[in-house]
């Protein structure tokens, strides 16, 4: 196992989908590597990209996992999306998924001016596309924001396809760029290190994404470890322009170096 | 209106979606002008990246409309990937609409070592694609055949999103380069251009595709003509990098620019 060679480690994030869970089932160690961190004194943020759910209905699903996590610890996009929507009075078409639909409750949502695209799964529909296309495609000014630009993750051990692919997609299709809310954008981390009170040469990230995850950590100077766990693949090791900082089996494995590296 | 500048024009090469008809509707004019064409002695192909019909049925179609039209007028793409999955030993995985299953009747399809992605329309659901996906991922060296880099395309009226946007969409999820057969790929071109015994020179192409018809062309040395039919924007007329070598109303006027450039 290697080494970190940052001896000022002081705050944690960690992905949840492929490093603390895959799907509904708790990936092996993790509940207790969660826990020594705490009882370590690091402090601990849940930085994903999840919006498939709510932060709530998240976090009560973490706990029956047997995770000791509290809604606050979580970061997920969405309310960073809401706030920007709010401070730009924009009106979103939203091509996301039904459970997250309660999270826009508050936001006019009639003569859209932006889409908003998340991880609709099964509402990824080619009518669906169809519409979100021709409403950036009618816009003087097209604006599309978009929950992150994962290419896929691991359900159930099943890779399925993330919201990266549709936000490219609809991208392509109307010739414009899109404006990313979540990993790997800059201030999604930098908001998380806020939170933690944390600078980013004291914070190391734990993900299964070589470049949502290491690579966008890596961008704002954050340590970046990367899990075999998830959706990881052994061509990650060789990625072209992303070379974390360490390789680990696991979160148990990425804990235990967290760890070392303090003493 | 504006003029030609070649006078050599023996050859033309005419989109048929957008051009020739919109959806099930004939665009005015446009039976007159293929038939002038005709009577003035020129050779006449329909390069076309339609892959929701047949050949045969497309042909059929067309005759209805009132166009002169024979099956070996018109050029699409299955007829040239089926001779290079043959070449090639290529057991495809389709990703294609319901209607063009039949011509891979004599390829094999068991134990997949390709991917082909065609206009599937509704076929496009989140399932499909993560199909499609996942047997890309899982191969050694990926291929990914695309029959067309379209982004949209004019269907009675509406624009709907067209193969490139699912092909760009598979290139992001599975990191990888597809190779399209269709227009705007060099070959597509030639091979029609071949058809006709006529040299780039001596040829035009007339479409509502300011990237795959026009530039597409006008990048293997064909005159590029560029109607206001079909899904053409007026943004089309300000594209950073491709400049129609003349915009017109529709084919009856590309075709009186046509013949007025020979006198």
């Amino acid at each position: 196992m290697s080494t970190l060679k940052n001896s000022r480690l002081t705050g944690v994030l960690l992905d949840i989908s492929g490093v603390l869970k895959d799907g509904g089932t708790v990936i092996a160690g993790s509940v207790e590597a969660v826990r020594k961190l705490r009882e370590a004194g690091l402090k601990v943020r849940l930085v994903t990209n999840e919006t498939q759910i709510t932060r709530q209905t998240l976090a009560a699903s973490l706990t029956d996992l047997g995770f000791c996590v509290q809604e606050r610890d979580i970061i997920p996009p969405c309310p960073a999306l809401i706030t920007l929507l709010k401070r730009e009075n924009m009106r979103p078409h939203l091509l996301v998924h039904p459970n997250v639909l309660p999270e826009f409750d508050g936001i006019d949502q009639n003569n859209p001016n932006c889409v908003v695209v998340s991880d609709a799964a099964d509402n990824f529909t080619y009518e669906n596309l169809n519409k979100a296309f021709r409403i950036l495609i009618e816009m003087e000014k097209p604006r599309l924001f978009s929950l992150g630009r994962g290419r896929y993750y691991s359900d159930n051990g099943v890779l399925v396809l993330d919201v990266g692919v549709f936000t490219v997609a609809l991208e392509y299709a109307a010739g414009i760029q899109s404006e990313v809310i979540g990993k790997p954008q800059p201030e999604f981390f930098m908001s998380a290190l806020r939170d933690m009170r944390v600078e980013p040469q004291e914070a190391v990230m734990v993900g299964d994404d070589i470049v949502s995850d290491v690579g966008g950590a890596q961008h704002c100077g954050l340590t970046g470890v990367l899990v075999r766990t998830g959706k990881y693949r052994p061509s990650d090791e060789n990625h072209p322009t992303v070379h974390p900082d360490a390789i680990v089996n696991d979160l148990a494995q990425a804990v235990d170096l967290i760890l070392k590296s303090r003493q």
